[in-house]
């Protein structure tokens, strides 16, 4: 089987191993390395309270240049103080001996409680231990994609290839996030490798470009955790005539990106905390773009909503009382909802409608809800998922 | 036993009675009559989207005055276009004609499901088969109080007494509510009697004061409804020297009523969808009074801090990363958390406590969590449930 893992661009190894944060024994540090030296970009959490990884990669990241990704999950790292900081920068120094490189060339992130202290003895012989396994392997690709994964109950992984020239570019990634989802930023842990040449300001651009059209507009919950990171290295060595300007190549490049980071972005939905099904939260006619955005997520994170597409009740006059609530510009002799392609409501008057119909659409995998406002021309979308009472059973008892 | 319902103040009448909405059989349609006249004020929703019922109601109590009120639960009467407009007219000419008063002196509320047109031949019986029942009994005060329930379990009454000079002034409230419960504008259904002499523009003071700092301050999930609707009616027969300024006795009415409501609002959080306990966000050290109550919101309608309060579990983590991601200011080096007496966060590093102890606490019927920013002097606070399954289970198939 072809290799579709974070391992497959050109330059890069892994490894995923178990440290014993998870009492499971599952794995829990992840270790990726590019040692011939890797482009960096980053896009993280606005959360005000951020992880001491988020800090430290935050600071790292801007040379714009990486040799290694250690990720941990089952403790946050977030809100730990000054000890959570140390404990943070020792994790890049541990990786940086091994791999004989400075600190800040390594990149970290945390995922899992916040508040506990990372168990260091067992970080840093973790560290040593996936170092020691690291490779260009599928399996230790797939041993990384494993050892993020918190409340996931599978990894989630996406890969494209695209030819610029004569060069064959790989581009793959991982993800995990499952429950804390909520978009406007780069929610969840998010590693991409790809073996392109390009030059770090478009590296930059092509990232929050994707994350702003996939990640960003995925929702579970609509919390935005303290640990939200996404991270793209890009090892340089695929050969194709450097992207160095706006041109039809990174245009190429940018949209396979968003392509893989849309991929992952679904794969999270449907496999969010408890959820059986996902959907696509379509707002036409908005009056600013930012109005769109504003009323798709606050439909989207809306749990009745939620709850009445988990029980597949076409209870439309739930999702007009968010757009109602959410502050935006409505003309309510326009507003209008489809669910799939059946309009339920119209320029402000009920439709009559197949309810056994509309509960078959809202019961499948996916489906898309759209929604015009009447007050304009602008659009936007969110991704989100059903709230079942698997949900609550996971988050209220993840603590103890 | 002493009458404490809506009847109990001097000058009203009350019925309640089953028109056929409910599929249940249960009362669906509750009338108030004041024959002598009252004063009336009124607080609504602010969603942009407003049933028929709110608009008709918004514009009779302009006058200042009521003679009626006429409520039915099941069906919501909001986004159902003119038709719904012309029902919600003719639910008033219909209640108006039996107790021989102008449509305008009757104010009137829905509550149910959305979408759906108000059965007119139901309702109408309904109306007039509750006028031939109306009466100052402690039964019909209950009847009314039953026939707004939706999905609340048991119903709210609330009763209050004071003394100014030699008269005893009553006032009774009863508010139904226990989802699609918001802040930010009166609650759910509320309707308050009162035989209190007083003012117009003070009683409109009164009750705005009021449920600004109790129904406003609930919040079950974030859902702010499209039928939220508090009233209240003063019959002037208590025999008092008239209200007619801000002074202590205006004060001392103010107070019990207020009382009043935040009895009403902490019915509501126990009784709310699937909850098994309620509790108080408290927010100071903020730099403004909109931060604080942001931020009391924010972290009461956080799913995971209400997962992780139904499951006992002291996942404080959840509680500082909902205040992070709530836009407020924040110092970092201040911020501080406790739970019940129990600090759990100070300055912004981690405290040891005892989870066992923490836990015993938030299984508590009512506790209190207090989040300091360390930003400001300034302070609010907003009551909350915790989150259950039973709350997905009530809404996943409320409709169908």
């Amino acid at each position: 089987m072809k290799n579709t893992t974070v391992t497959a661009p050109k330059g890069f190894l892994a490894a995923g191993i178990s440290c014993g944060i998870k009492i499971s024994g599952k794995k829990d540090i992840g270790f990726i390395a590019c040692p011939t030296g890797a482009k960096a970009a980053g896009v993280f959490t606005t959360n005000k309270v951020v992880s001491a990884a988020v800090t430290v990669c935050k600071q790292h990241i801007k040379t714009g240049n990486a040799e290694a990704i250690v990720a941990n999950a089952g403790i946050a790292n977030a809100c730990t103080g000054k000890l959570g900081l140390k404990n943070a920068e020792a994790m890049c120094q541990t990786a940086a001996q091994l791999i004989d490189a400075k600190a800040n060339q390594v990149l970290i992130a945390s995922t899992g409680i916040i508040g506990h202290q990372l168990p260091m003895d067992k970080i840093s012989r973790g560290i040593i231990l996936a170092a020691a396994q690291l490779s260009s392997s599928q399996k230790t690709g797939n041993d990384f994609a494993q050892a993020i994964m918190t409340t996931d109950t599978r990894c989630k992984q996406a890969f494209r290839t695209i030819v610029i020239g004569s060069a064959k570019i790989s581009i793959a990634g991982t993800a995990k996030g499952a429950g804390m989802v909520g978009p406007n930023m780069a929610t969840t842990l998010c590693f991409i490798t790809t073996d392109v040449d390009i030059t770090k300001p478009l590296l930059q651009k092509a990232l929050k470009d994707a994350v702003g059209n996939s990640l960003n507009k995925l929702t579970v919950d609509g919390h935005q955790s303290t640990n939200d990171t996404a991270i793209i290295l890009a090892s340089g060595l695929a050969g194709n005539k450097p992207i160095a300007k706006a041109d039809s190549q990174y245009n190429k490049f940018a949209a396979a990106l968003a392509a893989l980071t849309t991929d992952l972005a679904k794969q999270m939905a449907l496999d969010a905390e408890g959820a059986t099904r996902m959907f696509t939260i379509v707002v036409n006619g908005a009056a600013s773009k930012t109005d769109a955005a504003k009323a798709a997520r606050a439909v989207a994170n809306y749990d009745l909503v939620k709850c009445a597409i988990h029980g597949g009740d076409p209870n439309w006059g739930r999702i007009i009382c968010a757009v109602g609530s959410c502050g935006v510009k409505i003309n309510l002799n326009k507003l209008s909802c489809s669910i799939g392609n059946t309009a339920v409501f119209k320029n402000g008057q009920p439709v009559k409608f197949d309810p056994k119909k509309v509960s078959k659409i809202i019961t499948q995998k996916e489906h898309t809800i759209t929604v015009n406002l009447g007050a304009g021309k602008l659009s936007d979308f969110c991704y989100g998922c059903d709230l079942s009472k698997e949900y609550v059973t996971i988050n209220a008892d993840y603590h103890t």
